[in-house]
């Protein structure tokens, strides 16, 4: 897009700059707590006012060692507060915080620190063996940092040079002048997940992280009287902007140190005892925490809390589920990595509020919901024209604006996911509706094509996923010789339906809403189903591995 | 200061344009009401998707008219949905929106208009005098548009060429490319009341205009349930950057058209009726509203009401008049046209909210409030040398950030105005305690000098309205043979205490705050204040009326 100048304004040059989130944070709500769960499981408790301190400590030792503006640090780090100090730390003296997942394979994640160049790395203590895994394939790292309560001799290792994070900022020096860094440089690098090809890398600029923070705030209302807990995880684009967002308004901020999915009573026990108000997170941790709470007597009153949801659509069992149980509300959104976290937010506008049954109402929180002010996206077919807002018209979804990468680093090739006019092609396909929510039916690739007709693998999931007796679902397109493609169906039963449910219960509740013809071919019931390092459900592994399964009969 | 690049991001180059906050506020938010009050006092109501639709004819028609990239427009109109068109659709179109205050003399508002160079002038029906007043005195004004119902033959003006709003609106093309302005460019302009001096121009970008409306919506929680009454005028300081922030999360927007501050019942019954649970305005407003509510029966419950309130410090009488006679609760708020109008807003945090008294909370409520994150602001000496923050040091109030004024336009000498390293000096005085809330203690002009020491013209002002009889209150110095300077006090009684207070009364009120030396030398009775076109005590004028008070003695 051609940008035409008008005339002159007489503003000051002043840079949108992370790091001043966290300044301005300190200086107007110094006393706010920040609680953070330890690997001991005890609870370390401090201020916004404290934690700037040893930010800035952070900052003036990084700059005495040899850490200068424009280098790649890597951060290997469960949500914890020295994870948030260096959200803000190394970024502010200049340097670009490469997000590291912690769930990738060693070769991933060394692909990832190779290609974006990283000088050194920063890890908590208990995933040292992570980070003495990926060193020998690291090509241009110089050094480690270990995070953790213990001093640097206690701790074994064979990585070369290491350094303590908490003893550098304990030497350095308490007053640090912030450098002014330009907005449009990098803030942080995150690199997408790669279920296609290798892994590329989105490189935030200040700019970016600083405007998100402030739309994400005003859409998603959070105050000075929330108290968030960052279940998402950190190195998923930025733990999705809450924690500047929580920041930004002087939100009490809760992070809850490493968790596991087979225990969430440790989660929920945060939930209550801080009395959390915002929270975070996807169905698939959502989902096995309610399981949790079913069995939990008493139940939590999570009646002030409402969680953010993304990664995949929440099943209305399960907005129901903790509205019922607990109390709390369920609030669909929808991003990536390319497009920051929060492009979507299902908040029931009025007008439909009065309007809407009840049902309807569920209904329609299971759609992806309005677009951010600020963003434009366009529906568009196949040939690239713009399909209309009528809630059915389907097409992939392209997105732009202030705060939405326009290329990959260093990716040639990759130029093809971004329009001529500056849109990034997301891979999703939905609709939007005449009052503007965008609902996603699939990704483009993960579209079913069935004898010249299209499936929605993503609409059958949700409409398996309804049957009370499933946990989880997956549908993908497997190879067929007669259609192209036909649809199979893996389910996860609950555990108080296992070997109850027949595969024609599946059958005939999927007929509710779909044609005969669209059925799945077969139907499996399996005990877990395959995910990303992100904990999508991983369907290009799947239609690996069930390449043949309606070849061969 | 000097800005350090960092390493490139693969941001979008996408500009923070206003026009985008309706554009996709009338996607999201469609059927949300817009509420305005004519002239004939019968009550107009529409959508944000209608006021849309017009906007984009609006800006279709002024791009068929000689109405370019760059050119200023002058709007001189009340509070109501046409003048909330123009803001978006004047700006959209490149050009740059230049507010005038429609209380200003013919030869004032000729200067600012002859400053801009505007080319045309769009004007409210019954501000035709004005328009016909001050069209002889300007030099580059080429045609005026009138806003009113009425054709444009049942108007009779002297005014050549005239053109009528509504009919180039109904001839226009409802479909208009908005052009991509960029961000840094001028999106409107505000002259300075100019209490000392000719007024100055302000010309705020689209991207200042854009990141204030975002941090105001964050900072002072609006969201979509919220309802917004514009009292502030739009012509000062873009109406507080109000009318941006409901559109950005589709708050219901309420516009009293014209008001009288000698009849409120109108304003008042809007409040109750339209269920506003925001607005915006001024001691100067709220004081006689809240003397209009004390007389009815009765009361209105405005429980759900909060008022933000800026220009001058709010007593705690009327305070605490609104919430016990209302429910409404008074948040005060600091900004300067160069500043923007949200510096601060007074929100007690948690932590104040436990360990202080009822009355300590009413007190601290009287303070400006704390800095928003985004401006730094430094309290500096006469010598340059930033005071401690201990809620007593007192100093000149330094701002900087990234939606604040770095310049005048064309304004020769005013450089004096901003510091070196980026600063804009405010000309007020005042102190920040450990919490970081800003307290003003007055005018760096207003301060009285006597015998060597200074005595803060507000903090007197403030003592005085906090008696029970005390409607307004002005406090000035004047020249004074052995001292330099001596305070004069200048006081209104309310109504019913109308002669039956003496000076001794309020002299014997004031020792409870300052020692006698600092006590006015005299204290006056008086029907009125003299106030500026922004409703601020003209304390210039006052200073020139009793200039002789202390030297003819």
């Amino acid at each position: 897009m051609k940008i035409i100048k008008g005339f002159p304004a007489t503003s000051q040059a002043y840079q949108l700059n992370v790091t001043n989130i966290l300044r301005h944070g300190a200086r107007n709500f110094g006393r706010q707590e920040i609680v953070s769960r330890k690997y001991d499981g005890t609870i370390f408790r401090y201020t916004y006012r404290d934690a700037y301190t040893r930010v800035k400590r952070l900052a003036s030792s990084l700059s005495s060692l040899e850490i200068s503006v424009g280098d790649k640090i890597g951060v290997l780090a469960w949500n914890n507060y020295r994870h948030f100090e260096l959200y803000y730390g190394l970024p502010g003296t200049g340097a670009v915080m490469l997000l590291l997942n912690l769930r990738l394979a060693p070769q991933e994640l060394s692909y990832v620190i190779n290609h974006a160049e990283a000088k050194f790395i920063f890890f908590d203590e208990d995933l040292l063996k992570v980070a003495e895994s990926i060193a020998p394939l690291c090509r241009t790292v110089k050094g480690y940092f270990i995070i953790s309560d213990k001093p640097l001799r206690d701790i074994k290792t064979s990585l070369k040079p290491v350094y303590s994070y908490e003893e550098i900022i304990k030497e350095a020096n308490p007053d640090f002048e912030w450098p002014n860094i330009a907005e449009t440089s990098a803030y942080s690098a995150c690199y997408t997940s790669g279920t296609t090809g290798k892994p590329k890398g989105v490189y935030y600029s200040h700019r970016d992280v600083y405007l998100q923070a402030m739309m994400y705030t005003a859409n998603a209302s959070i105050s000075i009287n929330d108290c968030l807990l960052q279940i998402v995880p950190m190195f998923h684009v930025l733990g999705w902007g809450s924690p500047y967002a929580a920041t930004l308004v002087g939100a009490k901020l809760v992070f809850p140190g490493r968790y596991h999915l087979n225990d969430l009573g440790e989660l929920i026990e945060l939930l209550a005892q801080e009395k959390v108000t915002v929270s975070n997170g996807a169905p698939a941790i959502l989902m096995p925490m309610l399981e949790h709470i079913r069995k939990m007597d008493p139940k939590p009153d999570l009646s002030n809390t409402r969680f953010i949801s993304g990664a995949s659509e929440p099943p209305i069992a399960m907005m129901k589920g903790f509205r019922n149980l607990t109390g709390a509300e369920i609030v669909h959104s929808y991003g990536s990595t390319e497009a920051h976290a929060i492009v979507t937010l299902n908040r029931v506008t009025p007008a439909l509020e009065e309007e809407l049954s009840e049902e309807e109402r569920w209904d329609l929180k299971r759609k992806q919901g309005y677009i951010v002010v600020g963003l434009d996206v366009k529906i568009v077919d196949e040939f690239g024209n713009e399909v209309p807002h009528d809630g059915k018209s389907a097409g992939e979804i392209l997105i732009r604006g202030p705060w939405v990468s326009g290329s990959y680093y260093n990716t040639p090739g990759s130029e093809v996911q971004f329009t001529e006019d500056g849109y990034f092609k997301s891979g999703d396909v939905g609709t939007i509706d005449p009052e503007g929510f965008l609902k996603i039916t699939d990704r483009l690739k993960d579209l079913i094509k069935s004898g010249g007709e299209w499936i929605s693998s993503v609409d059958m999931e949700n409409a398996i996923i309804s049957h009370p007796s499933v946990l989880e679902a997956a549908v993908v397109g497997c190879p067929h010789p007669k259609w192209e493609e036909r649809p199979l169906a893996l389910v996860v039963l609950r555990d108080e339906f296992k070997t109850k449910v027949s595969k024609d219960t599946i059958r005939t509740h999927l007929l509710e809403k779909f044609a005969k013809w669209q059925l799945p071919d077969e139907i499996l019931f399996v005990d877990t189903i395959l995910k990303t390092s992100v904990g999508k459900i991983d369907k290009k592994a799947i239609r690996v591995e069930y390449k043949d399964i309606y070849v061969s009969e």
